[in-house]
């Protein structure tokens, strides 16, 4: 049996008929060199963005369930040039739309969630010798509604895909060479990784990273599906995204990940009783706040401060509760700070290794950058810390960790 | 129960963001006076146009499938922006794929007849109150395959869904206001038609005349469904084609038609005996040329000539016929005239009226132009002229029968 191989290549790798004979001819070779190939495509280049505006000319307020019908139209042209695109190269290839690819999500339109794969069809047509094209992006709910996935839907698309084929690679091909140590705009000596495991790939993209989304690490990682993430239009190796194991390289530290998109909330002066927390942590789970870290300082005369962090997504929401909290758990105020940026450390040695929060105290404190929060995981460090100084702190670790060139 | 109106609009109708918002305009208004609407969109403008470029950039020769699953993509956008534009309006609309409305069709990708419409879907939605959007255009095959219907197939859905539903009207809104006594950038006078049987817009759809399609006439004519074509974007009575009845006018002629876009081929010499015209019609056929007129002159010597035009689409498929006919039926000749053109009258009242077919002829001859060959049915009379001098005998024509301002 032929190794199966599920490439994804994102917008910008097929922004033009140009562009998309390329990715064709990248994907010829593939099939030539004995593979089996399943590709999953985006909308091409800008068509999202046309589609958003289109609807906004004509409705205030587009009904989610009308949005997926028209985002899923991009995946459908884009898919189907493809196909024409490798079949004009002489080889068999066939597109098929997330209904045909029978994608099956749950019913919540803009961020459905897959919860079947069932490939039927795409197997067929994979043992016909052809090389399958699917739309990312999309599925059909069990309500035969057309849905899409939320951003960055394809590479979920693509690695949910592999693990449902048992694929032996999943390669999500993109703009960037793959995952690197630090964001190199910010760092410009940031290396590119060679090698890095599901739990760190999981950290660093939670924690920021935008290269892979985090769902799509998951999945990978519940299913042993190596991923490798590097250039559309260049072949030159990426990052591999697998299991760890012996081969990798043995550093204390991976990468490092910023992320300005969160916001603090200090609720002050709260009674120090139980039940505190829970009361205004549901409120904020109800309307659907996703809260990242929360801090809590040791209380003096029955009161403590409470803080927490939500993304910039969810600010309005979490202000408009920040009244109702204040008044139900007696606090005396809510204090939103808007200017921090989270700055974390990852790495699967720190679990053998101590002393890795001290270096990264004292990097920080020798730059005489404040830390605000602190929250740690097994192979991971995260600090708050004011936007402004983020950057420069992103600096100094990756210096302190000597994960440059 | 509310009366059910499915409405068409056309590409050009729902060209950007504000017709559609114009369209939408006029749904609700059809809406508010009490009806259930179902409402067919084709693409917008000139996307179907672009699809084919883009397919002709990356391909010399786009398969067929891959171009359907391209093309139904284009009314997936425009239903769904139509329905947000409604919505946006305050009433409730949903759009529907033509896999969704269960528009089932033969595999004939390209050119697919729709062989079944179940539409339980567009049902349940109208149950709801509901504004039901449905792609023009396509449908699903056996197969579980996107399919389109080719040319004017928008008229098709529309009028296939009204006859499926039993609705109470079917109104094919286009840039013509309606159908004419003939084609008014000839005729300067042509008038609007205010009423015309199946049977007289069956000859002249076929004829030539390119309001509506042929086979959309057809379906609607079987089932009893009164269809009315106008202005999309203006609210003046159009043209209604509907069953004979005693309160249409009483005219002998109801239009004129012309097709520039066929070719006569003339078999010269063929020896006159039984199964020559068999031989030479089946392998046409065989072939898929569709041959429209035939005429054969009484042989003299034991030979004959034989004429028949094709449409000019075929032209390249019969005249690779012609050396083959040629040899096998022993025809001295086979001559190609690509400049002709035909030219039909046609009306219910030439059934109980004679002497049209005089009026024809003495006409034409005072124009001193020459016919080429003739054909007639119960209700149509159409010859063939010399392309350069069509104009003039519509215009003779349709003066002769007073059918003008």
């Amino acid at each position: 049996m032929s190794p199966l191989v599920v490439q994804k290549y994102g917008g910008s790798s097929v922004a033009d008929a140009k562009k998309i004979k390329m990715v064709a001819a990248r994907i010829v070779e593939k099939k030539k060199k004995g593979n089996d190939v399943v590709v999953v495509v985006s909308a091409m280049g800008k068509t999202t963005d046309c589609f958003v505006d289109l609807a906004y000319e004509v409705s205030n307020n587009p009904p989610d369930r009308e949005m997926d019908m028209l985002m899923a139209s991009g995946e459908q042209i884009s898919m189907s040039v493809m196909a024409m695109a490798i079949q004009d190269m002489g080889y068999d290839a066939i597109s098929l739309t997330g209904p045909q690819a029978e994608i099956i999500t749950d019913t919540a339109h803009r961020r459905a969630r897959i919860v079947d794969i069932k490939a039927t069809r795409v197997k067929q047509e994979l043992e016909k010798g052809r090389i399958v094209i699917v739309a990312g992006f999309q599925g059909i709910s069990g309500k035969n509604e057309i849905t899409t996935l939320g951003r960055g839907g394809s590479d979920t698309t693509a690695v949910a895909l592999a693990c449902a084929l048992g694929a032996d690679l999943c390669e999500i091909y993109t703009d960037v060479p793959g995952v690197f140590t630090a964001d190199p705009r910010i760092v410009p000596n940031a290396r590119k990784i060679n090698e890095i495991c599901y739990e760190e790939m999981l950290e660093l993209a939670s924690m920021g990273a935008k290269v892979l989304q985090t769902r799509s690490v998951e999945l990978a990682s519940k299913y042993g599906i190596k991923i490798m993430v590097g250039l559309a239009h260049k072949d030159v190796p990426g990052t591999i995204i697998k299991q760890e194991d012996n081969s990798m390289e043995d550093v204390l530290v991976r990468g490092i990940a910023h992320n300005f998109d969160e916001v603090k909330f200090t609720v002050r002066h709260v009674p120090d009783k139980p039940g505190v927390a829970a009361d205004i942590f549901s409120k904020l789970a109800d309307k659907g706040v996703n809260v990242d870290m929360i801090i809590q300082n040791i209380g003096a005369d029955g009161f403590t401060d409470m803080s927490f962090t939500v993304s910039t997504e969810d600010l309005e929401k979490a202000t408009a509760l920040s009244d109702m909290i204040k008044t139900e758990v007696g606090a005396q105020d809510v204090i939103c700070d808007e200017h921090i940026a989270k700055v974390s450390i990852v790495g699967v040695g720190m679990r053998s290794h101590t002393g890795v929060a001290l270096i990264v105290f004292r990097t920080l404190a020798d730059k005489n950058i404040n830390i605000e929060m602190i929250s740690t995981s097994e192979i991971k460090i995260s600090v708050v810390v004011s936007d402004d100084c983020a950057e420069e702190a992103v600096k100094a670790l990756h210096e302190a960790f000597k994960l440059g060139n």
